[in-house]
């Protein structure tokens, strides 16, 4: 592919979509990829940049010259140029700046570099067309035709006062279909969602998702309309929540993909297969005391594995639907309502868990310990269910990421109080 | 609330958004929600049940007649529309649609009831803005203004042939900007992305995150425009399926939320239980062989939960790697190279494991097991990466939701592996 036929991958990427051009990049080397990026146009290759994996694009861009870089920034929309740069060290990002054409984008994006990447602030765009309430339909087109070349998607019209208050919205349909000598201030649409520049990530995911909105605009403390967030941004945003919580359930502790460094990988997987070992090292501590239990009835052993497995299950099971109750905004109805609930459902289950358990033990073992490992069963069943609802509403009051509660210190937890419950009850029924 | 105060309330409810009012409904009784419901502007009100939970609105509908629902039906856009009579009993169904005023709307609902509710016809919306290719932009302008009303939110305008076939797309900013007498076929954007009506819904959400669009067309085989797809139904797709994997993870085997029926959270949990009870109890049968070895050596029995959590949290981990490698679009490179850096990070972290354990051990257990114990950890740790890795591409493979494999399924399978290994190197190197 690399035997530099420029004409050849010129034409070979005309037609391609600029997505598509990056994906392709992501199978080749930086110094391919940049070969690659000087035959295409400086659009595309903005656009190009903006849709690479951020981790390759790191790497990618250590081989650009300050003022290689800025030819495309000054390209590409606010919002990505300002995350692009965020990933450079900060001499090199002055450099940059330094060296841009488009002096209105620089300002936008230094405006943009303040802001934190999980705000609102972090995630808007400053590109959008705004008229003012007293013009007529006439100046907002030209407002528009004026403001086109520099707005990639115009999704639509805000309208503002003199001091650059957000008032409201005025669709392109609107504007398209309506009268040239017609008021803005009759045809807008007051009372629209916003959202202020402060306001996470998470929150402005909720709203444009409540309310089906394909953009909304952001605003600062005085209500200035100071950018827009597309639903497309937001996209990405509830795709990363939902990685994350998957990798909080699994035990990963860090943002981890396939092909980040052996290093990287066997780091973020460390933290809690150790805080796993450790709860089974005390779990070895604590059946150390049941030594000569053990020695007598060696059969009690056999059923560790179905009590910490069983206990483990409930557990998961248990908070992922407190989790995703939290996720959809909340349990509607009364704490009481809640633990009632979970009650009843952990008797049910409980129940026929330990029946057929004991059902089949009955066959296979002495009665006396059929009726420990059951009535212990169904304890832990008990225990795990309260557990796992409790914990993350715990976690998530104290600001921490609820899913964590289905990972493995649930596990960890369950295993042990499954292992003391099992003890104790072996103790109590055993020894009378 | 409830005092049929209609003034105050039909005051409250003026300014408030659809989406607003249907989750004040989520908390009332449906009867009550009839009442608000015809307090409303039609308009509104078609709005405020669908944008209703699916669950909520069922109970809700019952309340309704058949000429009731169509009023509502009537102003609602095809989509949401089609979902909800997919919910109602056929002869209802087939009521309000008889009663429906708007024939145009009764046509394009009748054609979506066709598909099935995952695919892209399922999605689909029938309402769309299309020009003939042949026409001028006055002529484009005067199209629009005549489908105004019926087409709520106007994305982008299609361009089409005589016989309707997808030529490629205009956008509403170049209306606006152009000039009256500008052709079509000088202005439209040729080559845009567009799915087939037999596409499944996740193809469809992935193409739209890949090329960053608020809304995709949908053609038939014959390439002809039938509808288009907004991205807020796909954000919805997103959000589920990320439901569902989390649910899979935990071992919830139906959809299930918290305030849905007992019995209904009862049976969503139990058939995992089942599995893993059923695991437990083979372990069980398994440990039972062991019982001479037991009596003799019961500290055996005190790291069984060591060896099964570990085993249990590094096939999590393993799998959700290789989950989220999948759903983002599969490793790059080869199938040897996977494996070796599996093997890799196996490796490092089942040395740390194994030499803590063993480190801590040398300390409090005689060396033998010890010994015995870090081995065992080892090989547990190396077989669980790689089961790990591999039940997810397996179930993939076979169509199956690769998530299942962070789930119940993979623990129970390592409870079991982990036993016998650690059973089976204690046997060889404590005999010999």
């Amino acid at each position: 592919v690399e035997q530099k036929e420029d004409a050849y991958l010129e034409k070979e990427f005309e037609d391609m979509h600029a997505a598509d051009i990056s994906a392709v990049m992501e199978g080749l080397s930086a110094e391919d990829c940049k070969y690659i990026l000087e035959l295409l146009d400086p659009n595309v290759g903005a656009d190009v940049i903006s849709d690479l994996e951020e981790d390759i694009r790191k790497n990618f861009m250590a081989l650009f010259e300050a003022g290689e870089l800025s030819k495309y920034l000054d390209q590409t929309d606010s919002d990505d140029a300002a995350d692009i740069l965020n990933e450079l060290p900060v001499k090199m990002r002055e450099e940059v700046l330094g060296s841009m054409q488009n002096q209105e984008k620089v300002l936008y994006i230094v405006d943009l570099l303040h802001y934190e990447e999980d705000c609102a602030g972090g995630l808007m765009a400053k590109e959008l067309v705004k008229v003012n309430i007293n013009w007529n339909v006439h100046q907002c087109i030209e407002e528009v035709r004026r403001q086109a070349k520099k707005v990639d998607k115009v999704y639509t019209v805000y309208v503002v006062d003199d001091h650059d208050i957000l008032l409201g919205r005025i669709s392109m349909k609107r504007l398209l279909i309506a009268d040239e000598e017609d008021k803005v201030a009759d045809l807008y649409e007051p009372e629209i969602a916003k959202v202020h520049s402060y306001q996470e990530d998470e929150e402005v995911a909720e709203l444009m998702q409540h309310y089906d909105l394909e953009v909304i605009p952001v605003v600062n403390v005085q209500g200035r309309l100071i950018g827009r967030i597309t639903i497309d941004d937001v996209v990405d945003v509830i795709t990363e929540q939902a990685e994350k919580d998957q990798q909080a359930m699994s035990g990963l502790s860090e943002d981890i993909e396939e092909r980040d460094s052996l290093w990287a990988m066997a780091r973020a997987r460390l933290p809690w297969l150790i805080v796993g070992m450790s709860g089974g090292l005390l779990g070895a501590n604590f059946l150390g005391g049941f030594e000569d239990e053990l020695r007598l009835v060696p059969a009690m052993a056999f059923f560790i594995p179905l009590i910490t497995a069983t206990g483990g299950n409930v557990g998961i099971q248990s908070s992922t639907i407190v989790v995703q109750s939290l996720a959809s905004g909340g349990f509607q109805g009364s704490v009481f309502d809640r633990y009632f609930r979970v009650l009843i459902v952990a008797i049910l289950n409980g129940l026929t868990l330990a029946l057929l358990v004991y059902a089949f033990n009955f066959l296979f073992i002495e009665h006396a310990l059929a009726v420990v490992v059951s009535v212990a069963l169904f304890s832990v069943i008990m225990i795990a269910s309260f557990m796992g609802t409790i914990t993350p509403i715990v976690l998530d009051k104290f600001g921490i990421n609820p899913a964590l509660a289905s990972g493995p210190f649930i596990t960890t937890c369950n295993d042990l109080i499954g292992l003391g419950v099992y003890f104790t009850v072996a103790k109590m029924l055993l020894h009378s």
